[in-house]
Order: structure tokens, then sequence, then C-alpha cells
């Protein structure tokens, strides 16, 4: 096969650049679209990246790529932060779910936007939330993660002004094995204005964040920010 | 076909009398078990029972039925309360889901033991649970009933010491329709002690509740309760 | 039952005033927060009004109601458009998927936002969705309301900007009947910056469309929009 | 990563303590745990902890854990048995779910509570749960742990005066792979006083099993058990 | 539509002659394959006919139906008992499973199979079923009808000799509405020689055993029984 | 834990003697039985044996297992046959359901059954089928095994006046992946007089036709066969 | 709401033109189709009308509507054959399935083309499908209907040269209630060039076949037929 | 077991040779097909063939077989190609879909079609598919290959002419995860003239594919093509 045919111009018409799911790919295709990346001088996030996925494509591109294990994200280049949007209050429920949240968060970092974490702060013990809920309320976008039962994104929805995009997460085991049981959560959730993603997907909660924050800096009519955000490491030695 | 063979000795053998689910059963077969309980003065509940249902087994015995349309219970017979057994507390998510809180606490009351309900305590308002918290500590037992997303259980369990017996209801639509995400938000949950009956059953929340109060009241390897409790009404004029 | 315990100081809390699912309600508990509204001269939405229902209300309310059979909403009192947020463009995939749309519609008006309703741009028929991309490039939020396989979602969120707030519909038959399928795609989107809500809930869509246009619209850490929106007609004659 | 935020005060307030689900962490974030038990003398429990994990533990923490690979329950520090509690009685229907009766088991004694266990009494051979069943008619609360079509948990309830606790085991194949089968046979179970937890959760059934105990034990409206039960080992070389 | 091409050889080349299934057939149809009975002088029997369904049945074959509106079946013309064959014996779990087991009756009278009713003989209370169990052992082929959890197929199975064809019933609320959890409680029996029919199907149970008992009446290698066994009432005047 | 507690009078009481399902199954617990056997020199049948199961299990036991690599099943003892009964059909789709198909005809050997085996006779190329006809129209009992679709289970049974036992197979991909399509086909057969057990459950097949074929061979009323049907190997050196 | 916008010029992109499903539509917006195509002179077909929706319309367009019952299809217009396309075969498994496969059968006459229905040929009885196999093998295009367990798809496939369109039907009780089963038969078959659509979509198997014919009848790269094929009936009296 | 019965005749009868489905069969079935191909000089195709499995066939059948491992697939033979048919494009959505889309083309080359491939036309870049948009509508057939939300499906029939066979792939997470949305997607499709074949089953598609342009390039009643296409490498020394 040849190269990859990647939308390079995403970002212009939507406002938000595409990412790589590493998960289902081969090294050789994911190593195409960093190839384009550098010719194009262009930043690129890779998800679900795996540490023997990494390992591989480090053959290909040397030390350029930012690799979290964690979160199993990768990026290229040094995206510089948009320093008029609002910062996104990140809320994590368990400890077993911070993979996702640390997804969610990096990529929020990738595409410019400042973030604050609030880990283990599960509807169990309601005293955790409830001791974060005044900065919780400052934050115009929260992106809540949890699996099991979900019950966090109800009870913080019904805290906060802001907007709740829920991302549940595969953590849980029985009934909740797998993620279903927060998706549901979610989605039936008794309380208005949470709006919901698919299981694990941290990535596309930063990239809806996004894309509430551009709206809420342009004026009406005006058209996404389509400027490049940074240079990948490496490829600017003139600067 | 001739009479139903109702299970009489069940109280005896596990401290909770069978009850009869009218749902799916001909007004001849419940007026069966009716006449049986008449002859025995024995007391009965009946769950599920419709308004045409009540109406049709009015012929059968007279003004003998206390029945409860929001509820759609009947009961023959008047339980008396026992005494020494603690109160149960009815928490109650949302409107929709008084029917089957009612259920639950007519059960109770047929069953000897006095309830408290707390009704429109869903977490949406979180400040609407946490006026009465201090109350709710005071139960051995709660029974909680919500549809939705179910996401009182969790935060309820996390809030008292009693064990929290789970009522998911069929109320919701789309993902929740039916109350299999409230069954499973009920399973998964993250705060342990919280148990689970089926969807809708509040007369099963209401027998276990008595199986836990019972033994709390009994020493060590005493035998259950198991003198009748109470007579059908109309039917002892001679005592 | 006494009176249903209402939440009204959602709106002051989280920005968006609890509203009432008429579906599993009984007429007297739909009339008890009316009456409360009335007292308290605030504006209530109903969502899922039956015309059966509407028609028992009337005899509790008079004409006070503004109800429209199509999206089965009724609106108490007189909301004024908040001037200052932006228009939220509502696209509707089918003409089936309709009422959805029309329910997600008549609430943005509740919620003092004004909307532009793109009809029957499903994607069998590109050239109908193409048609109207430039002035949909304008929306900052656009609700998307589709049944049967949901492409919209993706193709939508691909053009444009504006966050897409996906409403699956119930709308199909064989494998799409309930709306599941249209819900999977919307969660499964290979577009980034889709987010969804529950089958058929265009309320929610709707509340979650102004929290997003009112963060927009405050600075950072600013309080939420308490005011009251409007005042029930009817009540207000000594102003 | 900074340190795993633990709900020390839930034992005080729920009267069960929470205990680490080792499955889906990582080994640094379960040696976290350990340590500020350690610095404030409390006993944990870890379920779900695999050999492997256990084997990562030993250099963080040495011998202090007590662990039990069938099981895959590890223990910090010696809790003391609650003298006046009663005994549970844990029935176990086939040799496979063995691994979650003992979960159950090996978490009642950390709780403090002592527990008879009968195992192999499966329904296929009657027998055997006959000649055992004036044994269990002695226990308050049971816990049942059967996989496959779970009719253990209807058998046994009609039997017996005290509660049962379900637990239902992934034990099975086809089409009761998972524990599906056996959770939804205990919750549509035909005899009244069966309640259930989620598939394999035997932490869960103890949980609720000290729940009821204790409300037995305490009298109307008293606190919960909050004193620490047991320090953990090796560190009270003061004592 | 012409007429319906009906399999007037299948008991010459089966053992069983096919039934009709009222259910989702128009009033046309049946009636047409009633007529090609009368004159090929065939019985037939129908079933899931509706109350409705016969009466407007009525006027196209006058008396000559023999309705029976629990089970809902009908049969045309008179067969006679296969002497040879042993009687099957039909358990019933509980009153509301009653239909179906009377389906699986009736279907077994017009097969010539003598048949022994046990109903309410439903596993909460084992007494019931073990008061008959000397008499259960006795039959060859046993047909167990039960809904809700279905303990009754690895109950009984455990105690007999004889093969138990498992009807799982619709019977049931929750979980187990529409018999999913009683047909997988029959697949998952730990006790062996349960074998398994569709939900609610009397008719195929008793087709089944017809052939059990068949291959045991017949020797090695013999042809199945395909002499017409009876004749339509009102169409032997000659006889 | 100590021994397992084996249902050794399973045979007496039903016809077919327990069997030990190695899947999920410690060596110690299989071996456990073992011994017991040994001890009171009775046949033993394992299924679902692995090969690294049963190489663990050869130190225990020595070369006494009869084990069958491809159907996973090892015979300890060597059961005579019964000579009265007739032979069971085994009939096999497709090449990759062979093992559970032998799994079936190890079990009915063990059982003292011959057997004939139809392989690769799907209904993709029917005339495979067709020219086998006559002879499987000779087998009173005919096990089918079949995954994907499963319309063997149908065809066949409209061809034979034997009884089909359908035994799906988890055999398949995308949605016949785990046997649910081939399990769901058997129950909703066109055909009557098949009848089902679980996925991949071949011994179960046989359990049920030995229940069977015993059932034709006995009068009515007589007892099951209850004698030992063969010696383990090597513990009969007085013989 | 104004006019559906109605996607006309889709038989000229794709060959088929868009038909209405009348389930889920109002009267209103199905007469505005047709009030379009009476004013376009163009032919419609709708689907799924049910007999008072057909009532209602005949308000809005008299007697120039061609309703037919059984199938529940309208059609405005008289659509003259295209004479070179070949014939297409709809087969039918069994009785119940006849609306579905008229639904077909009717579609492809108003799309031009000529067919022949089997019905009544279901695998049970193979028999029936074999007479009738040298006219079968005859059709290019076949469209198989069939609910149940669908084994008419394998078995058809595999006897003759045609493409095979199934259409599986809801038709079904029990685990094929609603047509899952049937459908997943379908996609599972065992036998290669079966293709499907989805549950009682006899109008999409039409289009398909349609489609299929078309481009058989064109030579390479030509376009799709895109000429009107019929004038709604009354609207040429000048012709 | 003895050798494999292979349908060597199906491309006779149907116009598609069976092929080996190699998943699930050991080395030794697949090498006993191969042995006959060679002895009968046939080609032979094995699809879902993992590289350990053709090393080990390797040994068997030396260098004979052409291996692609992206596809999974390996030919035996060389067919030629059938000149008269037309050409198929082959649609693939994600750069994860290729596998797939590679078994569709390896399979078509092997049924003697030429293919063009169209890769990376996910539809949320719609400008990807529109600039491909005139080539595609020149194919009579087209193989569509996606996973995820799969809207490719719906958004291409609305395009072109040609047939659409949609081809699910199990590529995603969450909901997607297995490729049922993708799946659910196709048949729900609201654009007419798409079919459908099984998950990740591009050989499925490959077939139905030929059998389409055998049926346009053969006259009306016109036998299959049974021509053998090429002979194994290795078996035709004296061409």
């Amino acid at each position: 096969m040849n190269d990859v045919r990647f939308d390079w111009d995403r970002s212009a018409r939507t406002g938000v650049a595409e990412a790589v799911l590493a998960d289902g790919k081969s090294t050789e295709q994911i190593a195409s679209v960093l190839r384009q990346a550098l010719d194009r001088r262009r930043p690129v996030l890779i998800t679900r990246l795996s540490a023997d996925q990494f390992e591989a494509l480090r053959d290909h591109c040397g030390d350029s790529l930012d690799y979290d294990p964690l979160s199993r994200t990768a990026i290229l280049g040094a995206p510089e932060p948009v320093r008029e949007l609002r910062s996104v209050g990140v809320v994590c429920a368990g400890t077993s779910d911070l993979p996702v949240a640390l997804e969610a968060q990096r990529s929020l970092t990738y595409l410019g936007i400042e973030t604050a974490l609030y880990a283990d702060v599960g509807v169990a013990g309601l005293w955790r939330l409830m001791s974060v809920a005044d900065e919780l309320r400052r934050h115009a976008v929260l992106i809540a993660v949890a699996g099991m039962e979900g019950s966090l994104f109800s009870v913080l929805s019904g805290l906060v002004p802001g907007v709740v995009i829920a991302v549940p997460t595969s953590i849980g085991y029985g009934v909740s094995s797998g993620g279903r049981v927060a998706l549901e959560s979610a989605l039936s959730s008794c309380s208005p204005g949470v709006v919901c993603v698919n299981i694990d997907n941290g990535f596309g909660a930063a990239a809806a964040a996004r894309k509430m924050l551009l709206s809420a800096h342009r004026g009406a009519g005006a058209q996404p920010d389509s400027r490049p955000r940074g240079d990948p490491v490496g490829t600017r030695p003139e600067r």
C-alpha cells in the first residue's frame, strides 16, 4: 500500500485537526503520517499508541515523539497554547479512570488549551467532590471521566453551570465491564446539560471542548482558527 | 383447572408469606387464592393488580379488599404491626418512581413494618437529599427507588450506615427505557453495601427488608416468626 | 401524595431550569408543578405531553398553556429572548424526525435562544445538505436530529466548525427500531467534535446548547444567569 | 501522578471501609494506598490482585501482605473479630465458584465476621443442599455463590429464614459465559427475599452482610462502628 | 393469494404432522388450510389462535373446531390415542405458566399421547415438587414449563431418570420479561439431560416428546408411524 | 480446600453419571475427583480438558487417562457398551465443528452407546446431506452439530423421523461469533421436533440421548440403569 | 411546517427513485409529497401505509392511489415495464412472510420489473423448494423472504447461480421475535453469495435488484436510467 | 479423522467455488483440502490464514501458496481473469479497514475479476470521496468497506448508480467495537440499494459481486460459468 491519505485540512475546516488512532494500524501506516507531518511541518497527535508500537516508531522518527505511557498518547511537535481560550476542568472519578482522563488532558494541551485535573472524586465519598465544587463552578466546560456506574456525570452536572462532557470508561467488571453502564448512565442522566462521547474517547471530548471554547471566543459567523498551532520538534533548526 | 396450589407455609418457613402477582393471572385464579385465604383466615397481599382486575374481583369478594390504584396493590385482612422491628426508610428519586416506592411501602405495612417515605430526592438537585441526610442515617435499612440512570443508589449508599436495597424502576426513555440502566447502575455501584432486586420489584425489596429486620430482632439460631400477622377483615366476627 | 418537590433553584445553580417530563406522570402531579409555578410567577416547560394529558390539564389551568401537538411540548409563561446569545442551528434528517427537532427548537425558544431549522437534509441526497452548508457554518452550535443509521452526524461534523450535538431519534424499523443504531452511530462518529444526548432528547440538546452559549457569553469565572427569564402569562396583571 | 486520594473515612461514615480493587490499577497506585495505610496504621483489603501484581508489590512492602492466590485477595494488617456479630453462611454451588466464595469469606474475616463455608451444594444433586439445611437455617445472613443457571439462589431462599445475598459468578460457557444468566436468575427469583450484587463481587456481598449484621447489633439511630478494626502487621512493635 | 401450500406429508416423513401457527396469519389463510383438511379428511391442530380469530373462523367451518381459550389451541377432528405409547408428564411451575403447559398437553392429546399435569410446583416451595417426585420418576419424558428464573428445569432434572424437555415461558417482568432468563437458565442447566425448545413453544415440546416415544416404541430402523390419526368431526357420516 | 464433593449417586438417580468440566477447575480439584474414582472403582469422564491440564494430571494418575486432544475429553476406566441400546447418529456441518461433534461421540462411547459420524454435511452443498439421508432415517436419535447460521438443524429435522438434538457451536465470526446465531436458529426452527442444548455442549447432548434411549429400552415405571458401567483401568488386578 | 423536501432527482442520480415510508409520517406530510408528484407528473411508491392512513389520504387525492392492504403499499401513477430487464424470482418461506414478499413484488412492479412468486417453500418440507429448483435457477436475481430461523437463505443460495438478496422478516416468537435470528442467519450464511437488507425491507431488496439488473443491461460506464417511468393516473387527460 | 469432504462442485452449481476459512481449522485439515486441490488441479482460496498457519502449511505444500499477510489470504494456483466481466470498485473508509478491503480485492482477483481500490475516503473529510465520485459512478458494483459508524455506505449509495455491497469491519472501540454499529448502519441505510454481508466478510462480498457480474454477462436462463479458472502452480509441468 502506498501512503495514507491524511485529512490535513480538517483543522481549517472544522477547528480540530485529525488525530491518528494507533490501535489497529501498522507501524508503517503510522510512520507514513509522521513522515508527511515532518514534511509539512505540522504537529500530530497519536492516541492509543502501545509501548511496543512506540518503540517500533522510534526507529523511524528518532526522539521527536513526546510519548506518555499512561495515557498512551504521543505528540509530534510543540503546539503553542491559544491564550484567549479559557481552561477546561478534567474531573476523574477513580484511580483506574486516570489513563482516559490523561488522554483528554494531553489532547487539550495539544489543542492549545490549559487544563486542571480533579482526580479521585467519585461519588461514593461525596465530600471529595464537594471540597472542589467552587473550583469546578469556574470552568465553562468540564470533562467528566468515570467508569462503573458513572454516577459522577449526573451529580456533577447538577452542581455546576458549565457544560459537562461525559467520557465513560471501560473500567468495571461484571455488568459494567466494557463501559456500557457508564455510557448509558451518562445518556440517561436526570440532570440536563450532560453530553456524551464514546467509551474511553478522551480525545473526542477534548476536540468537542475546543470547538465549544473556540465558538465562545469568536464572534458570530467567524471562520475557525486554521493557523498551524506549532511545528514538529527537530524540524525547525532555523528558528 | 382446579384450585391454585398456594404456598401457605412459606411465612413459617422463610419469614415472608407468598404474595400474589396479579399480572398474567386470570380473575378466577386470583379469586381462588382469595377464597382459600378467607377459609384459612389468613391475610393476602396482591401486587400489580390493575383497576380492571380489581373491579372484576369485587364481584367475588365484596369490599374486603383494600386497593390502592397508584401502587396497584390490594390487601386482604388487616395485618398488625410487629412492634419490635425498626422502621424502614423508602427513598424515591423522582415523581414517576412513586408507584414502585408505594408498592414497597404498602408491602412493608402488610408485613407489619413502619416506614418513612422520602420523595423527590433525585441527585440532580443534591440539596434535596442532603436536607434529609440526618434522618436517612437513622434507618438500619433503606429502600432506594430510582429509574433513568439510578445515581441515587451510589450517592445514598456513600452517605449512610444502613443497608441500601436498590429497586430500579422502568421509568425512562431511549437507552434507559425499561429500567436496565438503573438496574446495572445499582449492580455496578462504586459504593459497597448496595444490594439489588429486580426492576420495579417493590415487594421483593420489602420482603428482603423484613428478613433483615427479623434476623436483627431474633437471637442466633432462632426460628422465623411464623405466627399469622392479622386476619381478614369481615371474617372474624366470632373472635 | 402531597405536592411534588420541584427543583426551582436549578436555573440559578446550573443555568438551565428543570423541565417537566410528562410521560409517566399523572395529571395531578403535573398540575401540582403548574400551581407552584403560577404561585411563584415562574415559567415552566413541559415535554412529552400527550394531547390527552393536555386536555386534562386544561381544566386545572385554563388557557395559560401554549401547547404544540407535533413536538408535544407545552410552555407556561412567555420567556423573553436573551439577546446576547447567538442562534442555534437545528438540522433535521428526515420528515419523521421533525417532532424531535421541534422539541429542541421549542425548548430553545423557551430558554431564550433563537433558532434556524434546516429540515429534510438527509445524506441520501447529499445536495440538500450541501446547499445550506454555508449557512450551517455560521452557527457556533448545531443540533443534529436523525434516526435510522444517523449518517448525518458524521457528515455534518466534518463540514462545519461548530459543535454538533447529536440527537438520535427512535425513527426506524428492523435493526434501527428504537434509535439504538442512530445513537451508536453518533457515538462512533469518525468525525471528532460530535457529542451526543439520549434518543429523542430534544430538550437535553437544547439545555446543553444553552450552557455552551452562556459560557461563551460570560467571562471566566462568572456565575450563571439566574434571573427568571419571563413570567407566566395571565399572572402579571399588576405589572 | 501524585498519591491516590483514598476515602479513609468511609468506615466511619458507612460502616464498611473502602477496599482496593487491584484490577486495572498500576503497581505504583496500589503501593501508594499501602504506604498511606502503613502511615495511618490502618488495615487494608485488596481484591482481584493477580499473582504477578502481588510479586511486584512485595518489593514495596515486604512480607506484611497476607495473600491468598485462589481468592486473589491480600490483607494488610490483622483485623480483630467483632465478637457480638453473628456468623455468616457462605454457600457455594460448584467447585469452579470457589474463588468468588473465598473472596467473600476472606472479606468477611477482614471485616471482623466469622463464617461457615458450605461448598459443592449445587441443586443438580439436591441431597447435598438438603443434608446441610438445618445448619443453613441458623444463619441470619447467607451469601450464595453460583454460576451457570444460578438455581441455587431460588432453592436456598425457599428453604431458610435468613436473607440470601446472591453472588452470581462468571463461571459457565455458551449462553452462561460471563455470568449474565446467573445474575438475571437471581434477580428473577420466584422466591422473595433474595437480593443481588454484581457478578463475581464477593467483597460487595461481604460488605452488605456486615451492614446487615451491624444494624441488627446496634440500637435504633446508633452511629456505625468507626473504630479501626486491627492494625497493620509489622507496624505495632510498641504494642 | 391462492391457497396455502400445506406440508400434508410431514407426518409420514417425520412422525409429526405440521400444525398451523395462527399468530400472524389472516383468517382466510387459516381457513384455506381447514378447507384442505376437510377435503382430505385429515385432523389439524391450530396454535396461538386468539378468541377473535376463532370467532371469525366459525363462519367458515361451523362447530367442527374444538377450541380452548386458555391454551389458545383448536383441534379439527378427533385423533385416537396411540395406545402403545407411554404417557408424558407435564410439570408447570406457576399459575401464570398454565396456558403454555396446556398448549403442550392439548398438543400431546392431539398427537395421541396421554398426559399427567403437575401444576404449581415451583421450587420456591420445594415441598410441592417433592410431594410428587415418585410419580414424576415414572415418566420416560417430562415437559417442564416455567418462566421467571426457570430453576425448575435443573432441580427436576436432578431428581428423575426421564428426559426433561424445558419450555421456558415469557412470564416475568423486569429482566425476566419475555422469557430470556428462563430460556438461558434451561440451556445453562448444571444438570445434564435437559433439552430445550423456544420460549412458549408448548407444541414443539409435544412434537419432540412424540418423536422420543415413537422411537422407543419402534424397533431399530423402523419407519415412522404415518397412518392418519383420526378424522375430522362432521366429515365421517358414512362411518 | 479439602476434597471436592462429587455426586457419585447421580447415575443411579438420573441415569447419567456426573462428568467433570475441567474448564475453570484447578489441577488439584480435578485430581481430587480422579482419586475418589480410583478408590471407588468408578469410571469418570472429563470434558474441556486442555493439553496443559492433561499433562499436569499425568503426574497424579499416570497413564490411566485416555485423552483425545481434538475433543479435549479424557476417560478414566473402560466402560462397556450397553448392548440393548440403539446407536446414535452424530451429524456435523463443517470441519471446524468437529471438536464438538467428537465430544458428543466420545461421551456417548463413555455412556455405552454406539455412534455413527456423518461429517461435512453442511447445507450449502445439500447433496452431501442427501447422499446419507437414508442412513440418517434409521437413527432414533440424531445429534446435529453446527455453527454459523445453523441451517442444518431445520433441514435435517424435516428429513428424518428421529429426534434431532441440536448442538450449536461457537464457530463463526462477526454476528455469528460465539454461537448465538446457531443457537437461536435451532430454537426458532420451523421444523418441529428439534430440541436444543447449550453452545458447544456435546456432552449434554450425549447425556440427553442416553436418557431417551434408556427410556425406550425400559418398560413403563422402571428404575434407571444404576449399575456401574465399567471400572477404572489399573484398579482391577484381581479381575 | 411547510412542504416536505423530496429528493426528486434520486432516480436520475442512482437509478432508483425515492419512496415514501408512511410509518411515522402524518397524513399531511404524505399528502404533501403526493401533491408534488401530481404537479410534476411523477409516479410515487408509498410503503408501510396502514389502511387508516390510506383512508385519510383518499380525501386528498381521490382514487388515484392503487392500494394493496396485504403488502400495505400504494402506487400513484402507472409505471411501464422496462422491457429489457430480466425477471426477478421472489421466494417466500411461509404464509406469514407473504406481506413482505408482496412488498418486494409490488415494488419491483413499480420499478418496471417482472416477477415470479414462489410461496410456501420453507425448508422444513424440502420437497417444496426442490420441486421448483429448475425454475429458480433461471433467475439472475432472487429475493428470498423468510422469518424464524431463516434457513431458506443458505439452502437456496447453495442451489442456484443467481444472487440471493435475503429479506429477513419479523415473523416469529420467543427468540426469533422481531426478525433478529433470520437476519443474523442470512449474514452468517455458510453459502457465499447471499447479501442482506434490513428486516421486513421488501422495497430495499427490490431497489437493489433493480440496480443489479440495470448494471447488467447497461454497458460499462453508462449513466443510469433517468427517464420517468410512467405518469400519475388522472393527471394526463391530454395524452 | 479422515479427509475433509470439500464441495468441489459448488462453482459449477452456483458460480462461486468454495473457499477455505482457515480460522478454527487445524493445519492438517487445511492441508487435506490443498492435497485434494493439487490432485484435481483446481485452484483454491484460503481466507483468515494467520502467518503461523501459513508457515505450518509450507511444510506440506512448499512454495505453491501465494500468501498476503495484510489480508491474510492465500491462493493456490493462478486463476485467469474472466475478460468479459466489468471491474469492481473497492472503496475503503479508513486505513484500519484496509485488511478487509484487501481480502475483497484478492478474492475478486482469484475469481477472475479486475478491481480498482479507493482508500482513505471516509466521510469525515467528504472532499476525499467527492474527488473520486466520477470514477465511482462508472462501476456497476461497488464494495464499500467501513468500520466505526459506517456512514460511508449511505453517502456512497446516494451518489452512484451501482449496487453498493457493504462490508462492515470490526474496526472501532467502545460501542463500535466488533463492528455491530457499522453493520446495523448499513442495514438501516436511508439510501436504498445498499446490500450487506457479515462483518469483515471481504470474500462474501467478492462472491456476491461475481454472481452479479456473471448474471449481467449471461443471457437469461444461462447456466453458471463452471470451467476451472486456472490450475495449481507446480502441478502443470507438462504445460
